[in-house]
């Protein structure tokens, strides 16, 4: 990394928080089966409401009573890409919010040329691990003058390059996750290693982004970034509530914990925020 | 309400829980996706057994060997659609009891036709919140000759109607539930707000009164109240048990717990079914 | 029975344990919607990796990068099964161990046909209850010469038969289950009955039959006893642990389990795995 710093510019987190339990966003959610429980119950718990409708022939009019588009390629099918089209053309004519989950992206051809597809129908977030963004850079097309050897600076190169392209916040989820928007990236170094042990606790986190993203659409990055700490901080606090018995207690504990999160948590555990400028 | 009284007429509930914990009635769920684990698991824990069998080769069939179906239009699809009139076509050429669950109704143009359409079916029991049962009634033509501000007087006036004109128990789930058959209604005053915080619960609770409804063919209106009632009790004694810790934790207690379930406990929470008439 | 005896040739259980833990399986699987979140759990909690990938599109281009395939009919429909043949196809061709699991056999004649068809398509393994396994050996058209009035036992002679017509190891799952390999059999007897109780657990223990099957293909015979043996212990574990309470919290003890678990917890319960051999 070029640089690092503590940005002062933080909003406080309650007016984002507490406006989320306050206007309760409905996020429409065209996400994988595996995901589905845990994906509601996440945003019931913080406090949005979610719904899951996702076929064709209703998915675009429903965005007209939802708040944000939550579109997770998990457990794709032609049917299925029919209905998340539909919804995104109506949430861009609509100018709500919609956020991109590009699971396993590279894994297959129809995967990734669908990925691509919708990557290019203008979200205003993309959410991922490491090679998941850079199987969708490099199947877009998006190049880098400098190699790496080490994956995770390549993908914020990456990732950077794909957020000036499509115009979109790019956040890499892994140990530490990277919110790129162009040449701005704000890094989140919250969460645990046991959270990669729950099925689709990456899906969650990206329905909470489009929850957030609804409340400040002039403010993406941040917005973004606020998700994904909050969801890092419940974590490490339901690993002491006893969720280190093992990933299912995990998940109860940080379920309830989504419940429950005051802004008191979020500041007594220090999440780190900063403005950084990815290598040039 | 015009008037209110405690009903001197009740069976007891062991002849029924007792019953289904003998019988084990096989429930044919036709359920969106969001909502499969938690119904199957309600269905398993009282001591019913679910199946989920959908699609349109094999949903009629299905209900040669099932003791219900239960019909839930969340995550909607027309392939679905086409599984659900065949399971129900089914269902009352066998005679067997089908309940539907109007999800979302009002929301999409698509979702409401659907409903009305599957709503004219003959279900023997409706179950929704008050603005899905408001939305159905209103799509079905209902009318009321008085207007009301309340929203819940105005969905019970329309609940009533709805019940006179389709021939079918009509629930309505809120903080308390109302059981209408006709001019008749039983109001059951169990349950827990915290239960709105896990998906799928209500979906759980009309799966349970499609279990109940097969073993009381000819006193649904009883059975359905019995259904909500031990669902009710069940998440109070969670909330006791340890689930005011969180929705996962209520979650996980409330399934625990109807495993469990005794008839005493539910005497010990004096359940509220009284017999009252709704407004003309 | 004719005869039962201790098998002094068993490999030690952390040759495949560690391996799994290390190597980290990608295991595809396509399955039954109720089925997906706990599969999916079970798979991450011991150490392997799954990826629900379900349709013609991709399913067999995933192979290429995946262990093994599972392949559950539970919610059947025909699209989906145009997926399972294009990635068993693969499966076979690029020599991946497949494992289906018959949800339901019989219930239904498109279903019972669909599963004769996968059936005869060269799984490595089948797993299925008594009436499961009966089912798809009558219709796929093994007979058996001498009657028995023991279901059970009737279920070990069509398994037999089954195995010896397909050339795949037969797992009939009960109270005690048998993994049947023409002439030898093995027993395993672990597991409480409250799994029962916890839907789509035998979906679970299918999947990580494949997980085992993908590092020991010249002993599947073994890995599914192993597979069995080790969900079968975990839950007698969790049971201990607090799942005595009820499904719900048995769940979260035995998904916690298996992420834990150990081979000296493995001995200390000393799983029952003893070579028999079918009645003749």
């Amino acid at each position: 990394m070029a640089g690092s710093q503590l940005s002062s510019e933080l909003p406080p987190l309650d007016a984002l928080l507490k406006r989320l339990r306050e206007e309760k966003p409905l996020v429409q959610c065209i996400t994988n089966f595996v995901s589905m429980d845990i994906m509601a119950n996440t945003l019931l718990a913080i406090g949005a409401s979610p719904a899951m409708v996702h076929c064709a022939e209703e998915a675009a009019d429903f965005q007209k009573i939802a708040s944000a588009l939550l579109v997770n390629v998990g457990t794709l099918s032609p049917q299925w890409v029919a209905g998340m089209e539909a919804a995104i053309g109506a949430a861009n004519k609509l100018k709500k919010p919609w956020v991109l989950d590009p699971v396993a992206a590279g894994a297959t051809p129809f995967r990734t040329e669908t990925i691509v597809k919708l990557a290019k129908m203008r979200p205003c977030v993309i959410r991922g691990n490491a090679s998941e963004i850079m199987a969708l850079a490099g199947a877009a097309g998006a190049t880098r003058g400098v190699d790496s050897t080490a994956e995770s600076e390549e993908a914020l190169a990456l990732g950077k390059q794909l957020s000036l392209d499509l115009g979109a916040v790019v956040a890499i989820s892994g140990k530490d996750d990277y919110v790129i928007n162009g040449n701005s990236m704000l890094k989140v170094s919250n969460g645990h290693p046991m959270l990669q042990r729950i099925t689709a606790s990456g899906c969650a986190v990206t329905a909470l982004i489009a929850a957030f993203a609804s409340l400040a659409p002039n403010d993406l990055h941040m917005a973004t970034a606020y998700a994904l700490g909050i969801f890092g901080v419940a974590a490490e606090i339901a690993v002491k509530k006893g969720g280190e018995a093992g990933p299912a207690s995990l998940r109860t504990h940080l379920i309830d914990t989504l419940y429950t999160f005051t802004e008191a948590e979020m500041e007594s555990y220090n999440v780190s925020i900063c403005i950084t400028e990815p290598e040039q």
